[in-house]
């Protein structure tokens, strides 16, 4: 992360005053970052990044994306007391919150058989990149990042400006680098979608069947051809395998980030 | 929220070349934000503030802290559609975090029967101050915004330098005008701190019957006073009203933050 | 733009002591923009903003894109003389090098006869969004805003891991939101990147006959289909129409951003 | 430059998730600067520190202000091969822009026989640190690096409130380590000025016969003393020498920053 | 201090162009910062990083917090003479103004014999942890770093809602973690906020006969427990006495800050 | 000032969490700042800023660089009750700090006798805008914001360069815009500095007596013409006056805002 970013981060945690580490003496000690649950690592760079910048040192064993297991050291780190607990908490509350999503996202990527399992722009705000990496290092798709990623046409749009208009609208005022995304409800506004040459539909809050029934249809109007299939809306791990077996080639999930909760990590004194 | 933070959200959510949104014509429309789940609204201030940096106009019938139900309309939004469009993600990332935060915590605060219920560190890196807010207008208590709040003397630190040299030099060094608290881990460790005259103790992963008989010898030994003693570690809903009994004063939960998952709300065109 | 980049050039701009202004008495004046020369109107969404940040009244007959000729009136400005004067070099700044950029592409535009004409990555630092929105007023493409835009494998990538291997990876690791264009600069490259499944193949540095002949291949091979195709490489004003007739879909030109010239105004008080 | 400058640039470079670069796979890489055009070398020292930052090896057998020709190796690079490609980019932008300035403003030094050749303040926003250093580069002067730099008395102000009163206003509420300038449009504006007490006299817009007579008026008026003269407006390479004879001490040119090419540069792995 | 705000600090000093350093030759000098009076040193960690940040070496034999005389060596600076002379206003203003902050608070805290002298919120804006920290290293006590640090519940706050219901408010509302203190003007709001629960007591702007009543009041009252004193409001060295010896156990002064003035030091080529 | 920069400040004085200010109702009040000693205002203009930043209205009968007396209603501002007491102390730190600044130096300059009397670059690490414009509200001279306003040959650049080279170079290498003034400890230098074409001479650290004798060599010589000179070091008000009458052209003075107290004022609710 950049460096601005880093003591943004630094700073909230801190504060202007920090005479809760100040007080303890300067000697040398060793710390370990210890994991009390199994999963997928993240976060580790941005831990050793943060670390560092209190001049301590750090080793790992683990890099980030490899699995941890309860009881793994996934970090020692040396150096100046008051500065390792200047360190402890920024540096776990990234560790905890990106594993936590890496480990649901590989959870899901298991039971997706091969389809690719996205995550959404429903992140917190401020900290959208480092989800998202999460969701990478647990084997997902980042989807968008950001508004000018792709050209998403929503169901608003349509609202707006209707399906036909919006695309021919979005091909001839958007860049040839970026897809075209459309979010359809039905079989219709799907075939008006392939027609106008969509690179992306998604199935928005669709049963599987409907899904399935959809496919066939472009299928039988032969134009499945390159597009890519996407369902989105209430996916959740519970149901996810019934989503894999429609015929999607995505399955995009708000929940990977929105409702993952922490891995549990901590740091000790040696 | 200041401006500066306001935009750095922005740039986030938008990117350099939004297009998604630049597509569509410049019609007034009318747009409602409406929940679908029932909980405590949280993030309405934030995401009126938002949707004002858009230019669009911004109603709502609610204040933040409030209930809120399944289809309840929480803000009524006007102004140019591209505009509409380009502040639906941001502001419903807020209220539906935010608001899953106040609805988690208004239930635990209901379990606890009068224990106040506080947060803990463990938050989304450069979002604590709406994580904490949440918590706040879910009836929760704040806690320490940072390490300079107050001073903490945690385990680390008595693995350093021994818990009575840690209050005496918290005492000596830190400004009158800050609450020390010691953690401790059994009872000799409780009466060690309210001897030197901790003003909390936190009573760290311990078992509630333990907690009780800590301050039973507490008692005994005349020393409860004024110190407000406070749970934490492993609390959570299911368990919280076992911790409420024993006679805490404070429990704290990091889940309230960590573990919350979003309320679901949505945007839609009228 | 966002306040706090306004901010910014206004920083650089008027420094931290601006007597050159503020002996100026604060009278009420009004004052014009006038173009001396004639082109395509780009930057008066910037310079309004400017101004008003100034206090001051800003009105115009014309909008971003619009054709103006020597003489025109771009803008009345009206407010208290040091704001004004405070006002002008910046607001200038930005309408004459945005306007030159749009001027240049609109008559490169004109040239390609319906071929798409965008610029590149070869922009000022911290001044691309502009140049490339001037670039769009201009009726070009914008193509790619930075590295996370789209995945490019240019000549550098294909040194490293050869193209197969490029393309096969960005398959695998870029998300499916995001195109892939192969830098070639022969028809074998070109063969290898369309059986990969290239979205965009941009020929780079080539004759217009080579494409010609490379294009042939490709509708040979059968190969064509929805493949963008983009030539780059020592395009400029004078050789456009050439590239034009050789069947490519896209020309790139640098030189629409780094050496178009600034269209002159000037501000002046009535 | 600042370190939160250049994380400025690079995060206008890079974008949110740069998977362009981070396809290449982690091997240690050797490229190349090359030059592809002559001129006067400028920017190295700012793509050096783009390099660094990116934690790569850096070379040159050259030094900003260097004469540089066709196919002279302008630095060498070693380092990670993604590090290496995500450098590129912004080091050859300021290495092109930045010699492409010093270059022609090298030629114009040249052609002014001893007279000072100096740029304006009609430089990119953002960006002018770097143009103004570019110009110093190739020999030239930098001129006026914002309003706060001297106090220029502009047409503008001498329309608001007349030139001895400007003058007089400027000499009683400007700080005395403030040169004073004054801009004019023929010989009587000229007297004034000089009877004022200007510190430097700025002919604008005005043919080399009239200013030529004008120095002969000053001359003649005994007001010549240490008041320097500099010319303005609509010089350019073609007519610079013209100026040059006129008796001026300095001319200065906006175009040797709005209207100079980029020098072609390219990066290329060994 | 964050490196973000080092820059700053260095922007303000240096401008756009510095010449006045960049005209001197690269050669290698040594410089010593001298102290031409005898205090309580302060402001050394931050000039070592400002002159480290310019490529420079510094050595001291001191560390903030001891006492210095005229005369001494405070630090050696070794390096180039243009980054030598860069690193000079700014670190000798960080020296020369904390350092008389320190030596100030020294003597008032000699003076108070055993009872805390602390600071108040009047500070110089932007640089507040500056010369807060400059207080504790001459001895002092740091009071609230910001609104947010505890509850001050002023003469404004009992204007607006009374005594009684500020107390009960700030109970109910801020979090258990902070303190709440309470300005009184009499012996009367000092009972109410003594039996209201009031953490500290701050006995505004009242003489110390007056002081003294009131505690003795509070004692009769058996109130007076664990509830700190302070006493502020026109205190300063000459009557700093006085008021020591009234009882209370905290002396807080603005002039700590707002009325010091600068130890004096230079910087001397060797 | 910018937003940016108020926000800044507005950061450090509320911190994360103001449950100071938020504990009270929402009453509409009237409150007054009130000056309880008299000089010269100063301030104003940004406390103003500061008021209405917390969407408040401001009220004065009284401009920046008006004099004041003791109990004049500086202010009169109307709001919400929480916000009021958040403006309250920034905004008086602003009033109190600058107008303290801007009294000192009116004083000065009284006794000037028409001599300028000017500041230097001693101030506050990151308020050196305000505290220079409160000199120039006194009726004092800003002198350098930074080290580029104007070349300063110092006694560290003689000892590296010596007076002749450090002189020539200056006028070689920095814009014609920029003055050079050279600091002297004796007549040879002065009159060297003359010879070379200084445009401002400073006598440092010089016995009034021993200024007369270089003014009158200099008028010997005949080299006085249009030099500007001053006097610095150890002038402090009480020998200003001895300064003022050696025929210098500005007395600078570091004291003017390192050693000038705060003007004290007050905010009350009415």
């Amino acid at each position: 992360m950049l460096l601005t970013e880093l003591e943004q981060f630094i700073q909230e945690d801190v504060g202007a005053d920090d005479t809760s580490c100040s007080i303890v003496p300067d000697t040398w000690v060793h710390a370990r970052i210890i994991t009390k649950e199994g999963g997928v690592l993240a976060g580790l760079e941005e831990a050793r990044q943060i670390i560092e910048y209190f001049s301590l040192e750090c080793e790992s064993g683990f890099d980030d994306g490899d699995s941890i297991h309860p009881g793994d050291v996934v970090a020692d780190v040396w150096g100046l007391a008051p500065d390792v607990l200047r360190s402890e908490r920024l540096s776990l509350n990234f560790l905890c919150r990106m594993s936590g999503i890496a480990t649901m996202t590989a959870r899901c990527v298991a039971d997706a058989g091969g389809v690719r399992v996205a995550c959404t722009r429903k992140t917190t705000p401020g900290f959208r990149t480092f989800e998202k990496k999460a969701v990478r290092l647990g084997g997902g798709d980042t989807h968008r990042f950001n508004l000018s990623d792709a050209v998403m046409i929503k169901d608003n749009h349509i609202a707006i400006m209707g399906i036909e208009n919006a695309i021919q609208t979005a091909q001839a005022e958007a860049s040839f680098t970026k897809k075209i995304e459309v979010e359809v409800s039905n079989g219709d506004e799907m075939l008006s979608a392939a027609l106008e040459g969509a690179d992306i539909i998604m199935f928005d809050n669709m049963h599987p069947d409907e899904i399935r029934q959809c496919i066939q249809a472009l299928d039988d109007a032969k134009l499945h051809n390159n597009i890519i299939l996407e369902a989105s809306g209430g996916i959740n791990p519970d149901n996810i395998k019934e989503y894999a077996v429609t015929g999607v080639d995505v399955i995009s999930m708000g929940s990977l980030i929105h409702s993952s909760r922490w891995l549990d990590m901590g740091m000790d004194i040696v």
